[in-house]
């Protein structure tokens, strides 16, 4: 495997100013009607956030040979579905978090029914941003976006998420979990990237889908880690709030050590999926390393 | 014109029993995790309303001569944004409604964060049900009904709503206001009905956009006359409720009679879109009716 002469970190600059500019293009300007829940809408996407799930479709685009351009809808369309999520996560009657990205979370600015509205509104504009490209396989990407943020996705985690707060759950519960509130939608970025080229052999998809599922998890596991160890100052967001809520975290679950076994085999095996690929696949493996190292 | 032999209520019948049928289908089973969402999404789609979207869609459908079955798609994923906006419409952060079709709104029965995760899922499933029939135009009815959907359609028109409450709004902002809020969607319902065909002839389009945008209006003004004359029971939901809410409305801005003669024009106007078809518009047609002689 030859690393050679790719560094991560400019790449990632590069992509994550890309997706930026494309989701500013994407989203309607604040002085079209409605002009205040644009602004919200604006509020709560830009200027924030490592843009993971944007480089994910960026970096697997990039494994096809497909280029940047062809894979922008893809990474906007997953940053507005995160940024939905975000928005409504944080809300009252969810997790009720006044602190998002190092600023006041979306309902704190604009009120909870404009952050309702806001996400909404994202939702709908993420297939929308899709279905404008007009590219071979964009049904394909509507329908995997669809699946991972719905009921057997994304929102289907939430609500497993709320179901066992307070409960001890199982590893496989905790693992299952993850699977649809972070994982799924960490499966879609990259699985959207793959589709951003004209067409996908059936054999990228399946390594894609063992790259991101290792992936998401490893994702997660770091997220406690860090969650039980950073202060909420370098989090951006409240720290500490799993202990609080009472919810199971691998840390709960593991112990900090083994957690970080844990993301230490989660990314040797990420890495094995990418074995068979050359330099085309450094974009991933960044990735994965970035997710895997982040400080703690 | 011919209206001959058609008569729309059992045409009605048959097609609210088929989208009724296919919503059931569609959504996923209770048995399958996470159960107590998918009961919810089941709790606020089925069994309810008159499906007005859904009928126009079949009815569009019907008028280019594709099947009703190539057109359940694009019933369904309507029917499903309406069920989206009702539950997060309901919720106490927006119109704080305890009644719907009836019975408890989906937040009193279930809590507020599971509605807003219902309201969250049924969106994204609207979309997957779509993209699922891989159908010719399936992009194109992704497109239209996400702007139908988002910030410049129905979420933007509950924004203004809420920032018009206890204003006095001219009848041209409130016309602007319900464009968005109601037109909107009833628009794409008709659109993605005549995007179910293989193909879709632009004048077909432009004839359609002109009869819905009739009909979304006259459907806005009888639903005013209603709120102002009917009494809760009847409705299904909270009666007199736009009066309490200080809301401006057709009948506060034009009084009972007014309001009455606007959707009489209203009505003339959207037949006069269908002049140039025969049998082919009588369920259009029988729409129409329907709504513009709902009793008051």
């Amino acid at each position: 495997m030859s690393i050679s002469s790719f560094t991560f970190e400019p790449w990632a600059a590069i992509h994550q100013q890309r997706v930026e500019a494309a989701l500013d293009d994407t989203l309607p300007v604040v002085d079209i009607q409605p002009e205040r829940l644009h602004a919200a809408m604006r509020y709560a996407v830009l200027g924030g956030g490592k843009r993971v799930r944007a480089l994910l479709s960026y970096a697997s685009a990039e494994l096809l040979g497909a280029p940047a351009s062809s894979a922008d809808a893809a990474a906007v369309s997953v940053e507005l579905i995160h940024a939905f999520s975000l928005v409504h996560d944080d809300m009252p009657c969810m997790d009720d978090d006044n602190l998002r990205r190092g600023k006041p979370s979306c309902h704190k600015q604009y009120g909870d029914a404009t952050a309702l509205l806001v996400g909404d509104a994202l939702q709908s504009l993420a297939f929308q941003c899709i279905a404008d490209t007009n590219a071979p396989q964009a049904l394909k990407q509507v329908q995997v976006l669809a699946q991972a943020t719905g009921s057997r996705g994304m929102c289907g985690g939430q609500d497993i998420d709320l179901q066992s707060t307070g409960k001890l759950l199982s590893r496989e519960a905790l693992e299952n979990m993850h699977q649809y509130k972070t994982g799924a939608l960490i499966r879609a970025a990259t699985l959207l990237g793959a589709y951003a080229a004209d067409s996908t052999e059936e054999i990228h998809i399946n390594l894609l889908n063992q790259y991101s599922q290792n992936m998401g998890l490893a994702f997660q596991v770091v997220d406690d880690i860090l969650d039980a160890t950073a202060d909420t100052q370098t989090l951006g967001k409240t720290a500490g709030k799993d202990a609080l809520q009472e919810k199971s975290t691998y840390v709960s679950l593991l112990g900090i050590d083994e957690a970080k076994a844990l993301v230490t085999t989660l990314y040797e095996q990420t890495l094995q999926s990418l074995a068979g690929f050359d330099t085309q696949a450094d974009s991933l493996r960044g990735i994965a390393r970035f997710i895997c190292e982040r400080p703690f």
